[in-house]
């Protein structure tokens, strides 16, 4: 399948790798193509830049965010919850169409301080916004409680005995959604449907104690699992 | 040990009605006395009548909340979130004194619909607020994430094997609060302490996603259980 992943980080550096090696296309999209790959010093978070990722995963193209919008039958939001909406404005509407779009981002808000808040909770949430904003898009909020590394390869954790939880409106994308999940090596048994997106709220709420549990762990090596 | 409850409602029977089997004294406080008891009608929950409880456990007593709080060596506040303010100010700063008060209450605000959302969170939580407005009493964050039966008899649910988060500014206290949960059953290596009070922000803002895995599950027999 054709993807288009918006966002060159930890998020999408994984999704867009793991799809790679399934044997889908993939363009990772970005604000600045010339200038994402000419940065050569290590990001804030300590990762290599982009360029160095970019080198070992040649079949991965990078484009600007409307070109990789253009580019995916199906995308995935990995962009910062703080900038999403303004980077699926520069993706395009027209870009988005009525493509399913797996939301895998969180409203943390640094600018108020360490742990983070939330941007947008409560009555609300971001997976909500997203898909008022663009109501012909299929919203699929997902992922989003799971560390990177985790999110693409479920076993490193508990030998992946841990939950993830969906959530959209329709019902099509995601069936959709949770195939591509199985072929990252997720138990379908352990892949909570919570219904329509409004309950992206339950999930992103549930970020503040991720947040504090990798303080407490000094890992993100964790997950929520829900026993019963 | 003396001990006072905050709250007739399930939670404060499944507490009150465990310390008292423990063999602690046990007085639950009430808004009003003579009208609680004279209830024989079924709670809007379903539950039996106070009264009803009340006969068969004739070792707990039953007093105004300022009698309960006077009496308690150590507290439990078991009311609705969205009265438990109101309800320390009648039980009085004088009678909560530095006591140790396990705050077992959430800010559910079932107000604005179903799902509820919260009357306060993100940048504050309930544990907050009390410890703020009570700044000699030592607040315990404990058990909010759980159901009721759940919390005196944790292996209701996959045999124990679950966790149960636990914050405070207290060091002391909560090892005081640690020894109570281990009374009720508790593994204490389940027991994730996450540092000071404002993790309660934590702990309340995971209510939503539980309160949909309720709806989900049409049962409240499920814990959260960390992984890693």
């Amino acid at each position: 399948m054709n993807i288009g992943i918006l966002g060159t980080g930890m998020v999408g550096q994984a999704i867009g790798g793991k799809l790679s090696e399934l044997g889908h296309n993939v363009t990772i999209g970005t604000r600045d193509v010339a200038g994402t790959l000419a940065k050569t010093e290590r990001t804030p978070m300590g990762m290599p830049p982009y360029s160095a990722w970019q080198k070992e995963h040649p079949n991965v193209l990078l484009a600007t965010f409307a070109d990789a919008a253009a580019f995916g039958e199906l995308l995935f939001n990995c962009t910062s919850g703080m900038v999403s909406l303004e980077v699926l404005k520069l993706a395009g509407e027209k870009n988005l169409g009525s493509k399913i779009l797996v939301d895998v981002s969180n409203p943390l808000d640094v600018s108020k301080g360490i742990p983070p808040s939330l941007s947008v909770c409560n009555t609300d949430s971001l997976g909500e916004l997203i898909q008022r904003t663009f109501p012909a898009l299929k919203v699929v909020k997902a992922l989003n409680t799971t560390n990177a590394t985790v999110m693409v390869n479920p076993r490193s954790v508990a030998n992946g005995d841990h939950s993830l939880f969906i959530c959209g409106n329709d019902v099509e994308a995601k069936r959709a959604v949770k195939d591509l999940l199985a072929s990252f090596g997720w138990n379908l048994d352990h892949v909570l449907d919570l219904g329509d997106i409004t309950n992206a709220r339950g999930t992103e709420m549930i970020l503040p104690l991720w947040v504090r549990l990798y303080g407490l762990f000094q890992s993100p090596m964790f997950q929520f699992k829900i026993v019963r």
